[in-house]
């Protein structure tokens, strides 16, 4: 089997360039919408609000190639697997946020980091949680 | 940009069968080895022993068509998204471990839940951490 994505949705944020999408995902955020397409709402069926989710989107026009990078401060090449950044052989972001409402398919969280029209990739009920004492983007 | 994805390494387990893989990660589960590609090595320095990492990787022979399906507990239908099942559209799976050693692209940790060869997608610094009151894969 081709490992090939299909997109299951797209994401709408309050961000429509790079420079204005903050670092991380912050849980006192904005409000965004996960926007599943209709032949995937179905699959939707069983998560509750208040629920907190694993939500994967998928990064575009990212440099796929670079092993090493800037980290934030800058001041050294750092491996991409010891990154945040969306520069990444699989573009893939991950986030876990509560679910806070759930309305025909759009299913709305707080403080994604991602621009608005980023495609969504999947989303499973977390067994993972936000490490607020980390921002390593 | 097509949605494709590489292939950074592959995952060595002691599962060579679905129905040995455990249900979900187990932070004391057996060591797994995550072999990273040659040309991905370099992507891995900065990343210390003892640091969480999420892992991706690449569930195969999986259904991705399936929005609703059966709960281990197989009492009712459940849709997809509310489920840890690899059977979804985007087979990818997610974990987050401490690494246990790191030595020559060679990265492990502890319990994950995948059969031996699995392939790697990704890894990340974890800024999410296991809940381990929760399986609902």
């Amino acid at each position: 089997m081709k490992a090939t994505l299909q997109f299951i949705g797209h994401i709408d944020t309050p961000y429509t360039a790079i420079e204005d999408c903050p670092n991380n995902v912050d849980l006192n955020g904005p409000l965004c919408q996960l926007v599943v397409h209709e032949e995937f709402i179905n699959g939707l069926s069983g998560l509750l609000p208040g629920q907190k989710i694993l939500i994967l989107y998928w990064f575009e026009n990212t440099d796929r190639n670079a092993t090493k990078q800037e980290s934030n401060n800058g001041e050294e090449l750092i491996g991409t697997f010891a990154l945040r950044s969306p520069h990444r052989p699989n573009p893939i972001g991950a986030a876990v946020l509560p679910i806070e409402t759930i309305d025909h398919g759009v299913v709305s969280v707080k403080g994604l980091d991602c621009l608005t029209g980023t495609h969504l990739l999947d989303i499973k009920p977390a067994i993972l949680q936000e490490d607020s004492n980390k921002n390593t983007k």
